[in-house]
């Protein structure tokens, strides 16, 4: 509707103006998040029309509003993996119960999640399918076809679907039973060069992605032991620290060594005329980081939204009633058609039987960036009232230069948030050898601390604390010395990041 | 790689060159379309590596090559959608099974072809769920949900998913178990704004991108009653001939009336206060589309690919031996480069282990539009010897003009094809009131015939011939007289079109 509501509309019959904006506020307003964090999310996707609950427990239904923020992310994710080499595939939804199980690990991490098909087209299948929680096995089955010579190696492949894992606590868009991601799948011919894949996702697609377009301020880490994937020799992450102070694993990339290969029998033949196994790698992102989106930016009124990932970067709201109705209207429909060939996404909203303050709430519940009130005054000025949706007071803007002057503010708005996103995380990061500290740091944020490495350890501190180890930052300076929890000596050379997580 | 792929790399041992020729004939060669259609079109989209057979019977894989086709369809598909006004969003797979049996229709048509989960999370569900197979029934729900007013309407709503129907027949990417699709949904306040959006979705999305980016010339008309979409009130069609003379049912509009409206409530208030059902639309086109682009284009040599759908418009093989070989290699990569820069799809095939010959047959198989070889005595005349996919024989180009030369060659490529197809469709198609012609008629293309328009004369028709009404052309020219097979009066004041269908 973002375009086809720039036309202006035939005025209809008005309400009572004081009385719609009473129900405004009692419809749409949301829970403060400084009341009740996880109230303020629940209602706040909703009631942003971001999504819905699905029929079945735990599903989702993604609205326009929200799918175009994903819209947006797969957009320069899918630049970024074409420009890295990688090829686009599809493979099937339904898999083989057997081919799960070919890789001990790792159907022994998905078997409690999966969804199973038992009959189709009117009868009882001899082996029970299932929807897959992830595409390691059969994408394993394709590449062991597909490759037979160094040559063919690298194989870079990508594909954007959706999977199921039933969720046992589910959470609209953190945790939902069904969730829509892109899977990288790459087969190599050594180390080296698979784990140079790894990185690559980590470092060049998804952290560039994440802080440029979600203004979110990840962490880059490798997961201790008890965090990997299943299946991996190595798991990679990009951390988010929420406004809760909670951790949100944004993105991971898992380097797999040999061990799909040998399950699969992804084997090639070397320069040399040797058969070898490929190292093979995967990496997801998906669509739990709308939820952090909302988790990182937004407030008390609703949602914030990051410029480069927002519907509606700019929103008009005509003014005028009567006679100037008409005036007011078109000048505003001309504005946003200018703002539109500017690159900039605007939204009109001459909804006639709405107040104007009950637009203001809906725009800023719903985290539209910059706000444009055109009022017959305005108008005759030649301006607009600008108001952006964080800090500083109202402002006219000159019509003429409004293209140039909103894309300026936009682009300043999504480096604010970025700062201000990044200032958050560090206030709410606690360097410590002192559990008492480290007890009081996790609490509110994250804590950096020495480990050893231990899995009873981890799993003693988030008995104790709720908070586990969310990663081993790829940046951390050289430490070490006793475990903060068991004092046994530290592992891994560095410090390590914990926080309660999503 | 086809970025990739413009990068010179170290030459490797080179192979005895006549045996790979060899090999390439054996290995990559079709059954000539000429001899066995079915089997030049199973084999073909296999050894073209567009798809491969998925693990569970009726599956496929979409190989890059073939899933590039896909994304150029769904780019310009997405791009007339939005332009249209509408916006896209995403509801569950998982639908709960009373939903289908709210459309009596509806649940009949699909009941055969569901795909069923019985048991997620380690546990028996409660209800069984069926993955879509369409989702009107999940998406009418939330219509009801989210339409209240006259205002919320029209809602124009369009999902890009993956649906999975159980087929007896299966084949490759015409009739699989689990094939994507974009499906929009619509709901209207009258039967006039309902009708409308079913002819846009036909006539301003489907038809133009079809004709324009797959060369197809597809006629547009109405499905008989027999032929509707299980719970519409109309269905409308845009209808393709392939090679062999059968037809493909390309893309589907849908006018429900307020059938699925009444089944899942989806009322709103009119202007004067009344609460009226609303009337909704669906529409569909699948990667069906690429099996139709296979069979309207391709010839004994394998694919041929409309320039606008082709992963690759032109490839360039340097021709170069021993020391020849760097200088040849890296003009091609310059020209590559070049080609690219001027919005050119360009692959350079530089495996260094393969003959010119291999490359020159396995780019014919894969429908390259155009191919330019390069070798030593081309580049010391400025020059690149051009072949196209069709017609004529190898011809110089300079290299200083070939971006321009090549778009050229390219836009009358994609002419060409569609000026071949509509062509071929024109011959193969007899308007006739003799059944003895018309018999003649349906077995090597289509008839244009006076029908009575009842079920039980359309079923003896394709008992006797193979032949099913394919669709009532909405530009066929006024027409009445006796049923071309049981004489009783026609129907519809037009001719309808008869053909074998895939």
């Amino acid at each position: 509707m973002a375009l086809a509501a720039v036309c202006p509309r035939r005025a209809r019959p008005r309400r009572d103006r004081s009385n719609l904006v009473t129900v405004a506020r009692d419809e749409r307003g949301v829970t403060p998040q400084s009341e009740d964090f996880s109230a303020w999310y629940n209602e706040l996707v909703l009631k942003a029309e971001l999504v819905d609950r699905g029929p079945v427990r735990g599903t989702m239904v993604i609205r326009p509003y929200g799918y175009r923020i994903w819209e947006l992310l797969q957009s320069e994710l899918d630049r970024r993996i074409k420009e890295t080499g990688h090829q686009n595939a599809y493979f099937p939804l339904l898999i083989p119960q057997s081919y799960l199980e070919r890789e001990a690990e790792h159907v022994e991490g998905f078997a409690p999640e999966l969804a199973v098909v038992t009959h189709a087209g009117g009868k009882q299948l001899e082996e029970p399918l299932i929807i897959r929680p992830t595409s390691e096995t059969v994408i394993g089955e394709f590449m062991a076809k597909w490759i037979s010579s160094h040559r063919d190696l690298p194989m870079l492949l990508n594909q954007w679907a959706n999977v199921v894992r039933w969720e046992l606590r589910p959470r609209l868009l953190l945790r939902t039973t069904e969730f829509l991601w892109q899977e990288g799948h790459t087969a190599h011919a050594d180390e080296a060069d698979a784990m140079r894949e790894t990185m690559l996702a980590l470092q060049e697609i998804y952290a560039p992605t994440v802080r440029g377009l979600a203004a979110i301020p990840v962490i880059e880490g490798e997961k201790t032991p008890g965090e990997r994937f299943a299946g991996a020799v190595s798991t990679f992450t990009i951390e988010a620290m929420m406004r809760d102070g909670r951790a949100l694993q944004s993105g991971t990339s898992h380097y797999m060594g040999t061990n799909f290969a040998r399950s699969f029998d992804i084997q090639y033949t070397g320069e040399d005329g040797q058969l070898r196994y490929a190292y093979t790698t995967s990496w997801g992102l998906s669509t739990r980081l709308i939820g952090g989106v909302i988790m990182t930016h937004g407030d008390d009124k609703g949602l914030v939204l990051p410029p480069r990932l927002a519907p509606y970067q700019v929103v008009i709201v005509p003014i005028g009633r009567g006679d100037q109705a008409a005036e007011v209207t078109e000048a505003a429909s001309a504005l946003a058609g200018r703002l539109v060939a500017a690159g900039i996404r605007t939204h009109m909203d001459d909804r006639p039987q709405l107040s104007p303050g009950f637009k203001f709430n809906e725009w800023e519940l719903r985290g539209v960036p910059i706000r444009l009130e055109l009022g017959p005054r305005d108008l005759a000025a030649g301006s607009a009232v600008m108001a952006l949706r964080l800090g500083g007071a109202k402002e006219p803007i000159g019509l003429d230069g409004a293209p140039a002057r909103l894309a300026d503010e936009l682009d300043a708005f999504q480096d604010f948030l970025f700062d201000r996103a990044t200032a958050f995380r560090d206030e709410h990061t606690v360097t410590t050898d002192d559990w008492a500290d480290f007890v009081v740091a996790v609490a509110t944020g994250w804590a950096r601390a020495l480990h050893c490495g231990m899995q009873d350890c981890e799993d003693e501190i988030k008995a104790a604390t709720g908070a586990t180890a969310r990663c081993i930052p790829l940046d951390g300076e050289p430490a070490s010395g006793p475990c903060i929890r068991c004092g046994r000596p530290s592992a891994y050379g560095k410090r390590v990041i914990f926080g309660r997580a999503y």
